[in-house]
């Protein structure tokens, strides 16, 4: 039989004692955070104070979008049906995809593709942002990260770009952003940097390959569609139909920190 | 047409503003931590900082346990032909059900029960344990929280207690595992509080429902599934047979924080 | 390490041949049905032409239901995020659970219990029927299997039992289907048998185990799924918000076979 | 509010009566058999009774390969951790993704690339093939549909061109798959064309759009893998190690039909 030993430079698991990337697991807690241990488990080195802070207001911005979002409605509709907290968890996760979710990696991509180009070229990053603009004009693609449905100025982007200015950490993918988002002005249609758009700014500051980018999506967005599963199932009656627009707010009004 | 108009009291969307239980998001970001709005996001209510830092060390304990969990396995093997991030995730997710991650939901319902019945009987939590323990045993029924196929003493969970105890969150369900854990030692029959049973008492200290206490470690989890997924993505060949267990660790040596 | 070896008694894969519980799947093409093969797979023995074609008919009746059970929205909504086609498949098949599709199970399960209950008491099927039916009601629990929210007289139905009478496999798990529904119409409150309640009493029939009665729903909805699934992508914009009850058939007008 | 009315042409529920692309579900049963009915589900016309046999062909020949293939590995696994029926088939639908599963749609599309090629600019399906595959050559582009693991001549293949010749619906992409082998053969390379190469030319050959490709695999082997969650369930120990190789068949010895 052939040879399966594999190897793996995750976690190392002996009798009584778990190390994380190195770590051990009971000396990590009660000292750091969950966002920095994501941000361990994925990139496999600590993450700075400063870079926690801003991995926590990421996955602050992204908890929650109200009940309309596609991943709720899914999640919503096999809890509705009885189905299991996890199977209603990764219906809910099923529905992260392309068009919901899915402009953090492509944002990425592009912002990367354009700052590539600025070195390669040794053009400014605002040259770039005008080259590929235009071919991606002519070859009709769409730009991932810009443009709300609801939102013409998502206050999630301000702050976020606020606090990597204030903890050091934007730089030129933040101004490649934020060049694209003039030169949608300047054509005319201005559309402005999203969430999305501007979570995938940041964690091309902070070296995260992009294809696990929607990943920072999927974790922040779990937690939120736990609450909707159980809101589905205390306060809803089975197999109602669920309509994606008709509800209302009725929680607590707004209230300060 | 039927009347479809529903109600929720998670998030309240409008243009330019998102506020979850009544606090506005941008508000939020930087202010607190991704633990804290989970709780917020569960509860309802905003976790004092004490409880913040307790559910943050509950989601460091659980962010990854090696490769050998079926979650693991699942998200693994679902990577490895071709499927999308979100795909392999939920393939992970699926796998965390009654035998893996399961024990926080029926250790919490084991404890309140022992809880309600010491109240109901005017009986000691020690008492009540007792007879609860008696019960299962007479019905055959597992207790589930107790035991760990590698840990004799599982160092997440000591770790766990202790904090608590420093945070003042301790309380009669901490002492309620205690005693099912001294109710084994006298029984010649050691079985140690695993991480999922600490977990669940504390999660009863919180007053989190128990159909949502398995929420917290797919929470957690998630992530690890994420650093097993971009593993198994870019250092093994697609479509490899995947040994559940004879893998070897190759990460970065023990260090210290 | 743990010796791992496992055995399994479904099929047998050598260099070019392939058997399936002991058949060669090359000579079983063109030669068995599809639903002959899937008997074969889930009850390990062949079916005799008869029961291939209650088979068949138990699986057509199922196919599809339209656009408004839950298990179409989650497919359709995750197809609209842009999601690969098994990943909708996915999403569908969560919810199919308790409340959808999940009558199946239930209903056998009850049928069996009933059956016993006549064997081990010497009484008969419709005396059983009256006992475990006061017992259920003095329990307030659900009876699974009986009444549709939209069809007063399930046309399946009807269609399935009469071709069990034709078939000759029509026994006593029909003859308690009758009964119960009597039950309810002498009670008052007439719920009639629905295709989930025909398909359980035939499943009973065939012996199959309940724990696998929702997969012969399961199996039949997917092909539905899919086609619903496509229309999804080739006719509806993306992300568009997926009204539960709001639409209109356009397809070919009736026609006859 | 926005109205979100939507047109559907698959099916029309009405109390009493449901039409599948027109048919009435009651009259379709106990008249065609479940492929015939998948076939119509999913191309919205009537097959002819040459077409059934085949389509029953191709969903028997993909039924089940053994417990081998990554879709049994995480179904098992998930159904090994406690999880719901509905659960496990969704994570074995999970992994049907590129490299498993992944080759019907992926053949079609060059079949169909070869024969638009061919017509396109007047030469034989012969000559196309030889430009196509020296264009993917130099891409370093795998091709997939053609050659096998564990079979150097798929028995599965043969059978199913053999029928699709007797039932006179083989015609030009059947040849361009030769075409391609003996392309592989000449150049000292041979690589049979497997069972999904073969479903995929047929279902060119039936007009089936090669994005819903995959789904012919996905149906077939939805069967096959709640075989071997039930088989799981009832004859493994929960939470088992699940070797991905090291299993023997101990199922009944080879029968003939």
């Amino acid at each position: 039989m052939e040879d399966l030993h594999w190897k793996t430079g995750i976690t190392k698991v002996e009798p009584n004692k778990i190390c994380l990337r190195g770590y051990r697991v009971d000396k990590l807690m009660g000292k750091i955070s969950f966002s920095q241990a994501i941000y361990l488990a994925l990139k496999g080195e600590f993450p700075s104070p400063e870079v926690g802070k801003l991995i926590d207001a990421i996955f602050v911005s992204s908890v929650d979008h109200g009940a309309g979002p596609p991943s709720v409605l899914t999640a919503r509709t096999a809890a509705s049906t009885g189905a299991a907290l996890n199977s209603a968890i990764a219906a809910g996760v099923l529905a992260i995809s392309h068009y919901h979710g899915g402009a953090i990696e492509e944002g990425m991509r592009l912002f990367i593709q354009i700052a590539k180009k600025a070195e390669d070229k040794g053009i400014s990053e605002a040259e770039s942002v005008n080259e590929v603009m235009k071919e991606l004009k002519e070859k009709g693609k769409r730009v991932s990260g810009f443009g709300h449905r609801i939102h013409t100025q998502d206050p999630r982007t301000e702050k976020l770009f606020a606090l990597a200015e204030d903890l050091k950490i934007a730089g030129k993918f933040v101004q490649i952003a934020r060049a694209i988002e003039n030169y949608f002005k300047d054509a005319g249609k201005p559309l402005p940097i999203n969430v999305d758009g501007a979570i995938a700014a940041l964690l091309c500051e902070l070296g995260i390959p992009p294809e696990i980018g929607n990943a920072f999506f999927i974790i922040a967005r779990v937690p939120g569609l736990v609450a909707h599963i159980q809101e589905e199932r205390t306060r809803m009656k089975p197999m109602r139909k669920i309509h994606p627009e008709d509800f209302e707010y009725d929680g607590p009004p707004e209230r300060e920190v």
